[in-house]
């Protein structure tokens, strides 16, 4: 990790670097995802978010660089900024094909981050267009994950789990605004789960959900593992009924 | 973590910030307090402490700014900062009433960290001054935890523990001033023990006392833990007598 | 660590720091060792890199800042940096005895990086001349670790384990360019490991050896440990012969 900054301060020493986690576990997509989804605005406009977790490194793989409305985008072409594309849309894309502005001309197979993704996001945060970076691409062709965008129907959504947290909160795709008010009883299978405003007013026996402080709908279980309880994980797949 | 840093570079990218620890364990305000306790004084005179250990997020607990001789200190009202005033004195405090430097007017019940305490922090670091955060209150109103003041009698100290570290050491809320010169032993209920300068003076089997960098009377055992061997824990009371 | 960093604002609060790693075991001066040689190279010339692994503070080990092609390094004079000097040559070395640029008069005897390492390596980040640190020692009197330079000859390299890594990659202190092109076979003792480009051209019962991305050669099992196959640990001594 320091490596990377040292990256960085190689093109910039200037550049103001931010860790946002060192807690994703490894190789571990959708929390990456999950966390840059629900981080990003809360940065400056402008900000270059650079992510790396990349099981795909030395792969085809394309390294990018995004252009969106909250600033810039640098990282592996693997599905993890679509939680960020979940809810802002992608501007403009570049493949990162030209070396001049890599950290070395011959990368390695296995740390693009430092190699690659570091040096073009300081070039990108030093004033460098983002055209300049590489060969132009269509926003539509960056990955997706398949728990991107939920499906609305006229009385039911098919909605996906997006993450499960280290509580064992199931994080689902859908946000805030995609809720019904007045919401009391949500339906997943047969079982019904009741809307509340805080994890206290839950039981350990009794699941509930809530919105989270993320902006999802979320399923937890007060002192207790809703993943447990719903024996439900990540990517997995359910439908959701509103009740009044 | 990395989520309270975007919203101080939103007030001001300038702001340079240090982390000063990760490793708190979760809501353990005694080990928070005392790990500022012992820190701020490293720090430039000026410096805008900013800590957030908030079990009572979302409660009637207030949210404080303080000034005191080695700057300013932002967070929950809880006793966070109570081990910072047994060695210097809260001057001005204010209850964090005024939106207007907060991040957003609709703050989220769980985490003031980002929407308040890291917002103000950043605003008092750029020159706002303390006053224009809120409401004046006596500094005396701060709530203290019942580890930070000892109290000296003739013969003895009544005295507590402030902290157990990772190493099962015992570290009081005595301070090295209050130890008596010379020093030999000192008595615990019916326990005595010796005074040293290093742990490697002890054996596995004794506990021994000494003034730990941080300048507190510390009650540890070599390559052990005085905390099983004396069956003791954070906040528990204890007397001290001084024998020659 | 946030004491340190406090301690270095103090002297410049202008300075950029940079974390390099905070996962170096306790005390375990091979993995901190590795981790300096391999790294300082992807930060810019001139960087002052402090590092404090150092078991032996308060003893009389020499503090010492060190001058060489890639720029300054400060700490504990212990075998840290020798690593860094099998790749880079020392090139003036002063022992840290010019209390002027300490951090207090009165250094404590468990935390010499707060006390004197990082208020020293301020004020040379901030311009102050090395030879004003203290006085000049000889480069080639800072201490080495045994694991620091393999030995040629005409058939067979002596060499030994520099660090295992958390996945039980066994990293050799045998740098690339002492790997004869075209290698086909390694034979340590009678096992025979075959030189592959990546990880994933192993197996889970077979070790290979490759160029790792730090640039020495490494022995390594898919999805396994080679330190559990081949029973062997830091600082421990084999022979390689190279056939073709």
């Amino acid at each position: 990790m320091g490596v990377l900054k040292g990256a960085i301060a190689r093109v910039n020493p200037q550049i103001v670097i931010i860790d946002l986690s060192h807690e994703i576990p490894r190789h571990n997509l959708a929390a990456a995802r999950f966390c840059l989804a629900n981080s990003y605005a809360y940065f400056p406009p402008g900000t270059v978010h650079l992510a790396v977790v990349d099981p795909g490194v030395g792969s085809q793989r394309r390294g990018v660089a995004i252009q969106f409305p909250g600033g810039y985008l640098v990282g592996p072409d693997n599905g993890l900024f679509s939680g960020v594309f979940s809810l802002s849309e992608p501007l403009v894309a570049v493949s990162l094909t030209n070396n001049h502005y890599w950290g070395t001309q011959q990368p390695s197979g296995t740390f693009h981050g430092r190699d690659i993704f570091a040096p073009v996001a300081a070039h990108l945060a030093s004033g460098v267009a983002l055209q300049r970076l590489g060969e132009l691409i269509e926003p539509a062709s960056l990955v997706q994950m398949h728990t991107d965008i939920p499906t609305v129907t006229d009385n039911k959504i098919i909605a996906c789990v997006q993450h499960v947290d280290i509580f064992g909160n199931v994080i689902t795709n859908i946000p805030a605004k995609m809720v019904p008010e007045p919401l009391k009883i949500l339906q997943i299978g047969n079982q019904e789960i009741p809307l509340r405003l805080t994890y206290s007013e839950g039981t350990a026996e009794q699941a509930i959900a809530l919105i989270g402080s993320h902006g999802w709908l979320e399923i937890a279980v007060n002192c207790g593992s809703a993943q447990r309880l719903l024996d439900i994980n990540t990517g997995d797949r359910f439908e959701v009924c509103f009740q009044d």
